[in-house]
């Protein structure tokens, strides 16, 4: 059988290129079917590949891209005017079928402006939707939009629903999977306008369609794909990092100033292994860009090695279950 | 100095009315100048202040109601029809000048739909908001609005930071109050239409304002008053809300059914305790419903009496610099 390759840009990411070559790496080793393509800027990339065993180095290849689109430039702008710079050029390589997929830690809104501009957007879907699996207490919830648009349409949030549906159903392997709005009530007449007339439209539906859930039933995991429009779940997504950081951060400087809490937290060790390990999303790191003609996947901007690794995972797994031809499908 | 008195919905909330009567027995043992008045069902009330002692009791009275609104029932139709309610009960005493506030930890709908209805709308606030005060690393954020409406105009928008500046200030006592806009990036590029032109009228006032932040800016307390519209400030508190019990049902679990954790936390008690002080929000407990004509408080549904004591403490605080009168100055 023929290798399936992935183009990953190189040179997006805080980390970028080091981490992202170190997780190019790892990827390889991990999977023997996996060929990788680095794009970016060869002088730079060449040395973060020293590591790499003579097996790995022959499915790594680089294909020099000059620029660059940095964190902070206008989208679309970005892709359009940067033909050279290594995010488009891994998106020219899936649209060129040269790729079954491409990967990037770069620039959000250019990877959805890319997506569209380069890869290209599903007939049938409206807008493409940035989807993000999040650990919670009972399952992993797939939320989408988190962040490929910024308000929605009913007919978009219908569209996500749908996306959203195939995505835990074939990639997840989720076997009937709850679907549900986020609203500011579970009653029927909660929800503005957007997504009241969203809910009418999935109430007739085929899909395993849940109703509205509310904030506090997300870290629950009340549901398997949860739908909201893009500037919530771009909010939400931040605000649970945030969180978890903070947590980690206070819980550090507490533990800085006394003796006691460092005894007890050698007992805690396996706990807090087990804990970690539960929740854990670079295992399922990697937010795919649903309802373009290609796979593209988007790592977080903070990503080191084994969130590439988890992302470039996430991609074969993508590609090898055919998820592009999936929502086509479905979608049709 | 003649004591003020506030009316207390007895027969909101979960633990109605036994914890809210206990909060009123604790508020009045706090607050030698606190006079209240309990609204609901005589035949129940009366038993749960069968703790008081005599002082107490000589400052609590009790107003019979024979009605009840319910948690589930449509707010305004609630409101409107069930004149005889524990909750418009006790709103019609601030309306008639025979209580300085109220306090209700009912169907937080009823409670906004009141506060219009019954004690009034400042003629200058389009829409009133509720404001919670969120504990994060840095300071007590105050966010608004959390769930007086759905969505905003910008106009709303800019009034509720108004209104959380004078909260910021005169009630919880910070200086020169930064005030922020919740938004899917910092950038000036992001936001919706109406986050947008919010964020211009905002520049333009004498609010020291400091443009967008994002979800991951909260739990760090990157700003004293958080600006966004309803249906988001709803959803931000109740993922907060949900994530603190979920860790700490998770970790209940996972110490269940491990011995060495059970030794380990009694070293930690004294830190779990400090965080516990620290990021308490009942000792802040209570969300103010900024731009009526009176002070009204909602309490949280799941309230029990340490809650509705911190909640009487913020009203009576609120009434004492006199919340209403600045915010009416202020928008003047």
């Amino acid at each position: 059988m023929k290798n399936l390759t992935i183009a990953l840009d190189a040179m997006g990411g805080d980390h970028a290129p080091q981490e992202i070559c170190r997780g190019a790496i790892m990827a390889c080793r991990d999977h023997a079917d996996l060929d990788i393509i680095l794009t970016g800027d060869g002088e730079k990339i060449k040395p973060c590949l020293s590591d790499a065993s003579s097996e790995v180095l022959k499915r790594i290849r680089i294909v020099h891209a000059t620029e660059v689109v940095a964190m902070s430039e206008q989208p679309t702008m970005a892709i359009r005017r940067k033909r050279d710079s290594s995010m488009r050029v891994a998106m020219e390589m899936v649209r060129a079928g040269e790729a079954q997929g491409c990967l990037s830690a770069g620039n959000t809104g250019a990877i959805v402006a890319g997506g569209v501009l380069v890869v290209g957007r599903l007939p049938t879907i409206d807008r493409p939707a940035l989807g993000a699996p999040m650990p919670t207490i009972n399952r992993w919830t797939f939320l989408l939009d988190v962040g490929a648009s910024v308000r929605s349409k009913p007919v978009n949030l219908y569209q996500y629903a749908q996306m959203g549906n195939v995505y835990s159903k074939k990639i997840l392997g989720v076997a009937e999977p709850e679907i549900a709005l986020l609203s500011n009530g579970t009653e029927e007449i909660k929800g503005d306008e957007v997504v009241a007339e969203a809910r009418e439209m999935l109430m007739k539906s085929s899909l395993n369609f849940k109703g509205y859930i509310e904030g506090d039933d997300l870290p629950w995991g009340r549901a398997d794909v949860v739908v909201c429009d893009g500037f919530m779940g771009n909010v939400i997504l931040k605000f649970g990092e945030g969180l978890m950081q903070g947590a980690r951060s206070i819980i550090d400087e507490e533990m800085g100033h006394r003796f006691l809490p460092k005894i007890g937290i050698l007992f805690m060790i396996p706990m807090v292994r087990a804990l970690w390990s539960r929740f854990n999303y670079e295992k399922y790191g990697g937010t795919p860009l649903l309802g373009v003609k290609g796979t593209v996947i988007k790592a977080h901007g903070r990503s080191k090695a084994p969130a590439i690794l988890g992302a470039l995972s996430a991609a074969r797994n993508f590609i090898i279950r055919d998820g592009v031809g999936q929502i086509r499908e479905e979608l049709e």
